[in-house]
């Protein structure tokens, strides 16, 4: 087999980057894939009853990069959802991330007023504050709605997010979801949001429909290695399991979705309810309302993360970073054999997906 | 070919003084028209699903004219519908322009009280104040306000409409939406508003059903006018275009309007919402809602301006006003040719479509 490029992986980084070679280099390219289907984790499929499942959990394309909204623009229409996530907290929907519409949800009116008052006196209105700064203030008020924000949203749900006490995973990743002091309830304030109108599945396949790219799904490259010739290689798999985990196995958080069909046109008021406290399961996402579907039933995922299922986030911490920081030597050196590691699994980094798209593009530019 | 009287152009201008020639002076008159379609930018037409479609965006009649509104009504029954505008800011719909329940529905409660007494005791109720003018206040809390408007309502959609910062388009123009100290949700608050009942191009229909009035359609002026005979011209095209642009090419902003069709009956609450800060676009209209139509599915046009498209209002700034100028000298050294220039293309005004109405009325009393 011989081909001018070789893509290990057909998620985001990889079909991004076989759609450039083909499309601005007009060279062949191979992918190798070991799943059954392109998409990684953003591969979604068509229910019988016209519902856009998502088999690995909500994806929400979000992006200020204006160059990746127009790049992934080519590929599909969108539908403009704006997305809103509610948590289940003390029994009430409220909106995460924690914003001042939260407060008047949870609190009682006078007390609601008066923290309030304080918040914007002391941070500013339409600022955001992550939860764990907020939790230096030395005012009594704002120390009690600190701590009471850091025990009702924060703590157990990256408990049950992670399996680890907040203490044990970088800051960077509890700290993604901070206080709004607000009245806006989305759950990201990027300038692009949306969800493919055809789904995720089809615009990949949009993407990689030029006749120079040729794919190989349930193959595992290691299988087929020997016998490829090849210029470059572009691996996006785990860092760990190209090295075959000769300095340790990196940590990943996985999870299971259980998927239920209900008989009714609506089970929750938004696509995706966290449950910070209650039960075992960390959100529910009801996927007809990413696509403004108006099927009589509804199909929800109710999300377990834990240590089976598939692989979903990296583990970022100290230890994590040590032995990631080994195999990327490693891989530093593989470039003069012409192989490069991108993505996600490669670079052990919890990218969004427009990160994704975008880092993909850079390698493009920077190594072609 | 021998008519009384030539007009070129079948919009608004053209029409009417089609009209008031045909059926007031009982003379004849032959429309040229470059598009394959009377009505300029009104232009609207009925979609499969029976929902009227405004191909060149949201025409909404408005008036203060009495006279403009009975002798329009002499054509049309209305649909008496009141336009409101929703904002999408900071992830909520809120009215459009700003007024007092905008306030209530961006601010705090407390920090909306506070501002909205400011505003009463410094402006008065019921009073319209120019954003820009907002902005020389001193006070510490209006001042505030006065950036956050300035910021989420002005600044962006601004940018996005002309492609210009605001200080480059005059301020007429870009003042066109001041701030409300009042609870009207209305964008417009003439006393008369409404949309034909059976459409724009039905009511330019029945204007020039008079036998004296002939049209031909897909015809440029230059290719015939040799071969014309005439007492009089009433030219309604652009006027730079008349005098083969020998003074330079007058700007003009123009849009391109994507129309989708969703299987769902409402795709938001009100006919147009305006996106200043969010995405490319700068608003969606849903067309079912002007004309209370109950159709299973519904139409919307997502509008993009910029430089290709449909030519939609002239870009009003200093250049473009000196180059008008010395193109409009000629144009009044042809009336003693009986050569007259009216309307939105050949003066290069923002005309209202009620403005474009009593101008043509005029013109006609004037030269007739």
């Amino acid at each position: 087999m011989n081909f001018d490029f070789i893509v290990i992986g057909a998620g985001i980084s990889g079909v991004v980057i076989a759609e450039r070679i083909s499309t601005q280099l007009n060279k062949k390219v191979l992918i190798i894939e070991k799943r059954n289907h392109i998409g990684g984790n953003c591969y979604d499929y068509d229910e019988e009853n016209g519902i856009l499942i998502q088999e690995y959990g909500p994806h929400i394309f979000h992006t200020n990069y204006k160059e990746v909204w127009d790049y992934t623009s080519q590929f599909t229409d969108w539908v403009y959802y704006q997305h809103k996530v509610l948590g289940f907290i003390d029994g009430n929907f409220v909106p995460i991330p924690f914003n001042l519409n939260t407060l008047y949800g949870l609190m009682p009116l006078k007390l609601a007023e008066r923290l309030e008052t304080k918040l914007i006196d002391n941070f500013g209105y339409n600022k955001e504050i992550p939860i764990l700064e907020l939790k230096k203030v030395e005012d009594k008020d704002l120390k009690f709605l600190a701590d009471f924000i850091y025990e009702k949203i924060f703590l157990n749900y990256s408990e049950k997010q992670w399996g680890l006490k907040p203490e044990e995973i970088d800051a960077s990743v509890t700290a993604r979801v901070p206080m709004v002091i607000s009245r806006d309830d989305r759950y990201f304030r990027d300038k692009y949001q949306g969800i493919p109108k055809e789904g995720y599945t089809k615009l990949f396949e949009k993407m990689i429909q030029n006749k120079n790219i040729e794919i190989q799904l349930e193959t595992d490259f290691k299988d087929i290695r020997d016998k490829l010739k090849y210029k470059k290689i572009f691996y996006t798999g785990p860092i760990d399991e190209y090295f075959d985990y000769k300095f340790g196995k990196l940590d990943y958080r996985y999870v299971n979705i259980d998927f239920q069909t209900w008989g009714i046109e609506n089970y929750q008021p938004v696509a995706v309810v966290n449950y910070p406290n209650d039960y075992e399961y960390t959100r529910i996402t009801e996927f007809k309302k990413f696509n403004m579907n108006e099927s009589k039933q509804t199909t929800i995922g109710v999300e377990y993360p834990g240590n089976s299922g598939f692989m979903a986030w990296p583990v970022l911490n100290e230890r994590n970073r040590k032995i990631f920081q080994k195999y990327w030597q490693e891989a530093e050196k593989l470039k003069k054999e012409n192989i490069y590691f991108v993505g996600r699994l490669a670079e052990y980094k919890y990218y969004d997906m427009d990160d994704t798209v975008k880092k993909a593009l850079e390698v493009f530019e920077e190594i072609i």
